[in-house]
């Protein structure tokens, strides 16, 4: 990834996210009853880097996906991490109530609602990527749904948040919490890569050296984020800075330092940019510079 | 229906439930980390009246469906149900701590893990309609998830919750009570219903008939329900008796009183008899012994 494409990176990540935007606000749906669609467009529209979007439209563009699946599978992830995101936030979980720089649903809502709310953007980001005017290959559509359905469940990020759940104040090493974030964040991440690549023809190695790719932008991702917990304030964040140590969970920080997880973090996007060189994509310019967002993110 | 094929309908029921039962043993996974697998097969085994996968078996049954796909479509919906009652028995939602006669998921496991078992429930049941060994057609597979994303979402069963959120303590009438009960419960009965049918080959005018049975099924299932929320004890119900009125919800005893409601949950059964004679299936026994099933049930 050379520095000299970074203007170009910065024009294509705005207009896909302006892209992704526009999709979700006509998608999600404001006329859900009583409060409902409100609750469920205040979760998701507004905020957030869009980066599991990102990852599956640069995926799609690299394999020559069609464009209407990708959208589709990009606002389904997006759903996915957005309705993970209000769950969590819930008193039950992380009792949080600061989320992209605005209240948290539950708080803002009211917490049987915001229960509601998470619950029906799970349905709907199934919903998306089966819509029944013919615009979505059956078999890709199914596996979309698939991927997304692994992605999300027991054996995936509500499977990781159970870890994590189990896991405040034990001293985990590095193996397992790798494990947890594997499947917490890791797997969405990677859901994201793979689906943009099903929305076109890629061989079986191609989709291997993604998977690869996926895996590490997944774990990167998160010792970034471990960084950032104790590095960043809450108003950069735009959610509560400093909770991870303040609730005594393992992190990637208090196991290596923080030098140590920033050269771990390096190393890892190392391996992502080395898998996608592997993948022999021509068109792999942004699924790079994503590695390279993912790295240098401040928030 | 004749008094006379309750003993054949006996059978012919049992042996659907204890179907059911195996195949989410086998399908609802125990190796989900951290207890959520226990959680999960908790929320979902042992227990239920499995109406809702009667509803799909019967359904596939009357029009050749392929078993298979009905299997997997019948577990599907019941894990939405189950994962639907583990959210509602919540402390924010209607704090119940019992169902089914059992602990409710909650107070056995803890709130976080009910939260992450529904939700991975959710998923999961998508993912059952998704097997990845070609033993479901795509666009099958695609039809019958598009169904359950709609029935269980903001615009079906989520949505009516938020309705019935809202609803407490206001003076709902009929329409307003129908039209709350049409996704809260109907939206899913009536997608078994439909889902069934999907599993094999309908013409337009059986569609219709059978949706039509299927939305009496669904708004029958509610009046009774109501009816046994004021005649039952808990030890009957498994649930908790009179928590409808204790927490002055409208519901259609209170807008019509015991022998009014009884009588309207009669003439709603004989609409659903009146649509499957004019489905013309030829073999609609089952669909026509579980309606009365709906009116005779006692808990």
């Amino acid at each position: 990834m050379n520095d000299l494409s970074w203007p170009t990176f910065g024009a294509w990540r705005e207009r896909q996210q302006q892209a992704v935007e526009a999709a979700l606000s006509r998608w999600v749906c404001a006329d859900a009853p009583a409060g409902l669609g409100d609750a469920m467009r205040y979760a998701v529209l507004d905020g957030g880097k869009r980066l599991r979007p990102l990852l599956v439209l640069a995926a799609a563009e690299a394999v020559g996906g069609l464009p209407e699946a990708a959208l589709r599978a990009a606002c389904a992830v997006e759903l996915i991490h957005a309705y993970s995101l209000v769950h969590d936030d819930m008193p039950c979980m992380d009792n949080d109530v600061l989320r992209r720089g605005k209240p948290t649903v539950h708080v803002r809502y009211g917490q049987a609602q915001a229960l509601l709310a998470g619950d029906a953007l799970q349905a709907l980001a199934f919903e998306l990527m089966l819509p029944d005017d013919g615009s979505l290959p059956p078999a890709m559509a199914a596996s979309l749904c698939r991927q997304l359905a692994r992605a999300a469940g027991g054996q995936g990020m509500a499977g990781g948040q159970a870890i994590d759940l189990a896991s405040v104040g034990l001293a985990l090493d590095q193996p397992a919490l790798e494990a947890m974030h594997r499947l917490k964040t890791g797997a969405l991440l990677q859901a994201s890569v793979t689906m943009g690549a099903s929305t076109g023809l890629a061989d079986a190695p191609t989709q291997e050296a993604l998977r690869r790719y996926g895996a590490s932008i997944g774990l990167a991702f998160q010792v970034v984020d471990d960084i950032l917990d104790v590095t960043a304030d809450s108003a950069t964040l735009g959610k509560t800075a400093g909770k991870d140590a303040a609730a005594d969970k393992p992190t990637f920080v208090s196991l290596m330092g923080l030098d140590g997880a920033q050269a771990y973090a390096d190393r890892v996007l190392g391996e992502a940019h080395a898998a996608l060189r592997e993948s022999r994509l021509p068109q792999a310019d942004h699924l790079h510079a994503l590695a390279d967002w993912v790295g240098r993110r401040t928030h």
